[in-house]
């Protein structure tokens, strides 16, 4: 079964590129700096259903990404969570807190309507990320110049 | 510095013993059949801080409870999170959830409140958590008879 990004997550989110095994998406919120890192792996639900290199690559990307986002963009917090209650696919989201962030401190998800990038907005978070992204060895960026 | 596990998760959860790195609680709600696992490391608030084999052991123990909570209490998805917003101490959730149970399908944190076990809710599911966590080598239970 070759791999499909689930067209919610393709609607909601904007694709920066490809690690090994995940997708790397950045979350159109402007609200928080929100990466999803989705396995291309065909109808997978739960971590657990991935084999054993595919749940060590994806531990080792996943924290890449949490170490290099918190320091890139000076968190007071990392989040991350799987749920795949409203979207099937295993998508893992990595989310920037901040003790002064709106949804501070409860989690992130349905507490504040999504604010979508500016075009502006949108260029330069997608410039930072890509220079964060493109110290991950093997990281193919897709990003739209 | 001696691992010491956080207060606010010593009251509302009950301690169900230690795999080789995480220390295994229930969180004492009924709401949702919920274990937290909490990495025996002091000062740590996440998963990125951790030692390479200790990321890899963390992987292996979260991986497990969270096949073995789906086929014990036929899921229909698992949630996985690390958040850490109010209690700094790093500490993975893994919460069984259904299509039907009150929070569904928004994450379980800040929806309802929950509910503390009775007596007899509490013996059945830690006995019922006691048989499947002792499928994993290692595991000691510390549970009260």
């Amino acid at each position: 079964m070759d791999f499909k990004l689930d067209a919610r997550l393709e609607r909601d989110c904007i694709l920066l590129g490809n690690f090994e095994l995940c997708q790397v998406l950045l979350m159109n919120d402007a609200n928080y700096p929100w990466l999803i890192l989705v396995p291309r792996v065909s109808g997978i639900r739960e971590t657990y259903e991935l084999s054993g290199s595919q749940k060590a690559t994806l531990m080792k990307e996943s924290n890449f990404v949490l170490e290099a986002m918190a320091k890139t963009f000076n968190a007071d917090k990392m989040n991350l969570g799987a749920l795949g209650n409203i979207v099937p696919q295993l998508h893992i989201h990595h989310i920037v807190r901040y003790e002064t962030d709106l949804a501070w401190p409860a989690p992130v998800w349905g507490k504040v309507e999504p604010k979508p990038y500016s075009d502006s907005e949108r260029e330069a978070v997608v410039a930072k990320l890509n220079a964060m992204l493109s110290n991950y060895s093997g990281f193919e960026s897709t990003a739209q110049k």
